[in-house]
């Protein structure tokens, strides 16, 4: 199957918004089979999407359009699509019921803007958007499906999840696909490459390997295509086993897991207890852990000391500590961490400070200094990183390179023990 | 003057990389007055690239293609350049030279595919790339300019900045184009479509307003093309003193800015500093201030209290109110952001406490309940949010909500008091 998209308004064309839907559009098609040939990005001019449709429908069996669905009256998107299908458009009761139970939901007094979302072309199926109030519309011309979203992400994602692929799944079941994904981190792409050379040398034919790296995050992603679900599925795992004699160290878990998800299930698997004094990361690493769902059978609570009183009497560091050594120091690091286990009473500790930048620099401490520590059970361990890019990437490096030493020491502590 | 953007290569089609070339490019011809009109992702296929090349010469002034040209036989932009500007290929000296002088400096062995990068087609001029090896080339085919460049986003931009701008700015500038960007908060689009209907039905033709919707967040852009620079800025920024006659309480900033950004610099401004009680939002508040640069001037640290004991013994809240009226109660907001405005001796100090999901809620607490306060100089304050969101959606607004809230409160105890 053969996909184009088409995404609808004028912030993408003026940079004022990066196009991310597109490419997570184009990873779970292809994780699904469909191959996408074309992105196409224009404004919201009637001509320039009629001409987008119809480029895209005679090269395309299914076309993806996203974005130009909002109330106000620059999206026109609905009212182009009524006039390529040759259609009116009609008042969909059951999407009228959702806006209003939404909006009334939210206490917003429902407007005609609101209700026109629930006005929908004749020819289309509607896709139910759980997260928002104008409808995914679903149309087939000759051999053509085209499927119109919002272009909000968490709205768009939840219609393609819900509807659009369980109905692509329904129409083409020529090949089986079978994918998992093995998350590494901390070592660069090159590098990796380096390591799994042979192993990747090897790999069958119908089994498909891809790079997916972000930062010290490398995704790789085996896909393997074939009629016979079952012996893709033994293959692929059986190459994964092989994968982890290999990069034992540098897997830390599977498929859409994160670094904060697996290191807090380790600790619920343990039955252990985890706080936090950030500097530096300035609250990022208790945000990436109480982001995930449960994260209150581990997670206490952290300090965020960004003033050193706050070191001092909060966290109990030494003023000597600071004076001698320099907030951005092993010692203070140490302090920090032994600080907050004590404080909130937990098992384990992280702490960070370091030099976010851009400014605060200096010959012996340029930006991207970053000390982090970990108290354990049994012992304290800190390192030293020196990240050198600039304020957000130094923070998110900060914070990925903690969560993984903690991981590590949870390990190193655990399975030692058992 | 109207550009189309051609990118070329399948890692964008597969979403393994976002292309974020096309919203830089994007912004830098806006400012340049330069509309695009269309972005185009295809990949390295000869009739495709050949196809999208016939489609914008016939639509565009200028057409900027990005990637292709690294040294890999899947790379096939070159060829196709010449195959379209029916020319063969030369050896360029001053290519070569800096390529070899570029991977000797790097102790890299030439080798033949190297040395190819300094073949290009005879019917371009070619721009300087001081970071790579793949020069851009700028192509004249009737009056239409065709410029291809690396898809290597650090020597697309300095190839871009210094080559094709400056020869822009040179050719004829036929329009001029001035945007200003307001930034709303609390208002969903439809309502503040409601509310600024009169404002917006009799803006002048050759003002454009898009509505830029994420959240509770509305960027209202507003996009000036005329002849004349001068008028056009002037007419733009009387329609936004009228704006802002007619939402008084909703903008809260312009362009770029956010609002951790603004409501920092108002600190900053009234010489204040803040701390921060983190239940539901879980470290986030404190990251979002702490992504600022500058933001230690103000901001001295956040207790991000998830156990209830590290709300008595860090934040001083009294074991009686958390039993009486439970954890998301107003009540023990209220003693959250005193105490940690008492902990950490600060001006201002927000609290949040509620129900961020998926797990935790009741029928008279549901999931997205919120509380929040602001502990400010005069007095506290305290509301009742319901979000029903998400647990991401749920943190995401309570964070956005609370930085609101304290922004009104500094304007409020500010400007009275001046």
């Amino acid at each position: 199957m053969i996909a184009e998209i088409i995404t609808i308004g004028d912030e993408i064309l003026i940079g004022q918004v990066v196009d991310t839907n597109s490419a997570w559009l184009g990873e779970q098609l292809n994780l699904h089979g469909v191959e996408i040939v074309k992105i196409t990005s224009i404004s919201d001019k009637h001509k320039q999407i009629i001409d987008a449709l119809l480029s895209a429908e005679s090269h395309a069996d299914l076309v993806l359009i996203t974005g130009g669905l909002g109330p106000t009256k620059d999206d026109i998107t609905k009212k182009v699509l009524c006039d390529y299908f040759e259609c009116g458009m009609v008042m969909n009761e059951d999407v009228l019921r959702h806006v209003i139970d939404m909006l009334s939901r939210r206490n917003v007094v429902i407007n005609e803007l609101n209700k026109e979302q629930a006005l929908v072309p004749e020819a289309c199926t509607v896709l139910h958007n759980p997260n928002g109030t104008a409808p995914g519309m679903w149309f087939e011309k000759n051999d053509t499906i085209f499927v119109s979203m919002p272009g909000v992400p968490f709205e768009m994602k939840e219609i393609t999840l819900n509807e659009i692929l369980p109905r692509l799944q329904q129409t083409e079941r020529t090949k089986s696909i079978y994918h998992q994904t093995v998350l590494t981190y901390g070592v660069p792409e090159s590098m990796l490459a380096e390591k799994i050379e042979a192993w990747e040398k090897i790999l069958p034919d119908f089994i498909k390997l891809a790079y997916l790296p972000n930062q010290l995050m490398v995704r790789l992603r085996l896909s393997a295509y074939g009629d016979d679900e079952t012996f893709l599925k033994a293959e692929v795992d059986k190459q994964i086993e092989k994968l982890k004699t290999v990069i034992p160290e540098d897997i830390f878990g599977f498929n859409g897991s994160s670094l904060s998800k697996v290191t807090g299930d380790l600790l619920i698997k343990y039955g252990k207890t985890l706080s936090i004094a950030e500097s530096c990361t300035g609250g990022k690493i208790a945000h990436f852990f109480t982001s995930n769902a449960g994260s209150s059978a581990y997670f206490r609570g952290s300090i965020v000391a960004y003033a050193n009183e706050v070191k001092e009497n909060q966290l109990g560091v030494e003023p000597e500590a600071l004076e001698k050594h320099g907030a951005v120091s092993k010692e203070v690091a140490i302090e920090m961490a032994l600080g907050v286990k004590n404080a909130l009473g937990t098992d384990y500790a992280i702490s960070t400070t370091g030099i976010a930048g851009p400014d605060g620099g200096t010959d012996e401490k340029p930006v991207g200094t970053v000390w982090i520590a970990v108290a354990g059970q049994q012992k304290v361990y800190a390192k030293r990183y020196n990240f050198a890019h600039n304020r957000e990437r130094n923070i998110l490096r900060s914070t990925q390179a903690a969560i993984n030493f903690l991981r590590k020491v949870i390990l190193k502590e655990n399975t030692h023990e058992n």
